[in-house]
């Protein structure tokens, strides 16, 4: 007997980047920041009540929604908060779609929205990014009608590319008869934020995440900004399914993070720096680099196929991601680390593409 | 123009207890453990290395599950882990029912197991409870077979009673053809889990917490026991809508927790004492108190109705939890606090019912 819904038995998960125990790697290939968080994530965790812990925590979430609003200036009836932004966006999809609605994105973009859109019974228009890998507001002008949302990641995983912001807005206001959903997760590496534009655009949700640029992963914290109308939605669909998604310790900590805006933007444009240096570097050993707005770069050897350099590197202590999907294969994707880190990754790739490795 | 779905529209979200923020309330309404958890708890607090923030979170969870294994005796693969039992529970309901499925439960019991229906869209077979207020094993001995599965919590809530061991065993064996899961939340009060003979039965899930008796609410953290079969359809399930759900410090609390045995059989011994002195004091003051096995007591009052007592107590500065439903609507849940706090409790209830409050 199977006791397995036929749902359940329908799906292939989405499958995350390696997290390797044991074996010590040069880890760059989930973009996550290779900086610790602000010294006030460590303040508050040295200072947390632990006999608080017997206590479920506010399912409101007032302190740390308090924290979001006064740092990007958005009212707290706009945020929404979750275990991840991942929870978020899966949130997202039964709250603005009913099953058999069809939703569109890019075939090149992050590959868990055409998981959500299965899980949730949803159908997916994908959009073919163009022959830069680059995704252009003018397919998403004229969808058809029966196409009742689009998701876009701007900048865009796992290219790192982003739309101009003139685009994104023409897209979202071209189509007020959909829900626009953007995925901000790595837009704090130089590329602005559409927050500016939220109040004028009901139909717009952002999610944003304390991940990347916040260096809190472990934590598990993400948000959504939107109008009161389409969070309270959210709201409905999140005590549909868990009353407390966002546990004390990481109020605490996500709270303390957003207090320290002076660190993480030297935090960012550290990042950057290497970002930029990096793509310098591995040009000049042949590789096509695509423009990246992210906390990571998507490259490409003129000879040395991608997933050569993956095992090879995987081999010599150096985690990248690599894609076997058809038109990325021949990419890898590079979480920026430390100076160091990139000087070892910069030693193993150039002697990978030598042949001496 | 209405951009959330009509499913989103149709939900009637699950209540939690109120989580009173200001004033300061005696608080004996959501079941919280009245005793701080494990010194060890506070231990890996002080010592969390909050760099390791940064990383993600270990997906598999693979100290949490060892940690596991070790203090009940299951094996890993037989584990799953998730963001408190709610998101435990929640996740079984896709893996194991198909839309338009109907799953049976009683009709006084967790309310969300109503919620989690509607959201999963499967329809409701509700078992009346008899006469006491009590689950009778006979009522799911001959279910229709259109019925896919079976939810008891054992004990129950908000009742605090448990079905006799051997009567759920026979509900398991006689429903080979179901799934049955049994939420085992407040199992560490003195009643017998029934992890034992989880082997024998490859249609029993058994979800627990660490919110009441490892006095962890704060942190998030729930399992589930069953087959190596059932669990990696909740772990597909899971990993088609949040990869990483329990994040890195709750990870590191649950794990403190699970190595102290001994601190926590105390606690569960305290509450049990104190759960059997209130329940002598309440019948003594005229109330009906259910025979409990958890850390809560459902009392109602000869003469006093529930409502009175509820708010009479809120005024006075003691929340307990009151359920508008028809068949318990005259009774008050009152989760067992410390000595102290059930001394204030036993002055503001006397007085009430005498009419001096």
């Amino acid at each position: 007997m199977n006791y397995l819904s036929v749902h359940c038995r329908s799906i292939v998960p989405y499958t995350a980047g390696e997290q390797p125990r044991g074996r010590s790697f040069v880890k760059l290939n989930t973009n996550e920041c290779p900086y610790p968080p602000s010294p006030e994530v460590e303040r508050v965790l040295r200072e947390f009540d632990a006999s608080a812990l017997r206590l479920y925590p506010d399912p409101e979430n007032t302190a740390l929604k308090a924290a979001l609003s006064a740092k990007f200036g958005v009212p707290t009836q706009s945020i929404f908060v979750g275990n991840g932004s991942d929870e978020v966006l899966a949130l997202c999809f039964p709250t603005f779609f009913d099953q058999g609605s069809t939703i569109a994105f890019a075939d090149v973009t992050y590959t868990f929205y055409k998981v959500w859109a299965h899980t949730f019974g949803l159908n997916a228009l994908i959009v073919p990014v163009d022959g830069e890998l680059k995704i252009k507001a003018e397919d998403y002008l004229s969808l058809p009608p029966h196409v009742k949302g689009i998701v876009i990641c701007d900048p865009n995983a796992p290219t790192g590319m982003s739309l101009p912001r003139t685009d994104l807005i023409k897209i979202i206001e071209t189509n007020r008869d959909k829900l626009v959903i953007v995925d901000e997760a790595y837009c704090d590496f130089g590329k602005e934020s559409l927050i500016g534009v939220l109040a004028e655009h009901p139909n717009l949700v952002i999610v944003k995440t304390l991940s990347k640029a916040f260096a809190l992963a472990g934590a598990r914290c993400g948000f959504a900004f939107a109008s009161p109308e389409l969070i309270a939605g959210l709201n409905t669909m999140k005590n549909s399914f868990n009353s407390y998604t966002v546990n004390a310790m990481t109020e605490k900590v996500a709270v303390a993070a957003l207090s320290d805006s002076a660190y993480y933007a030297a935090v960012a444009d550290k990042i950057i720096k290497e970002r930029e240096l990096a793509s310098d570097v591995l040009r000049g050993m042949g590789f096509t680099v695509l423009p990246s707005d992210t906390n990571f770069i998507f490259a490409s050897h003129k000879s040395v196929p991608a997933s050569e350099i993956y095992f090879s590197l995987k081999e010599n202590g150096v985690l990248v991601r690599h894609f076997k999907s058809d038109r990325i294969s021949n990419f890898v994707r590079i979480t920026i680390g430390t100076h160091e880190e990139m000087k070892t990754l910069f030693d193993k790739v150039s002697k990978i593409v030598k042949g001496k490795l």
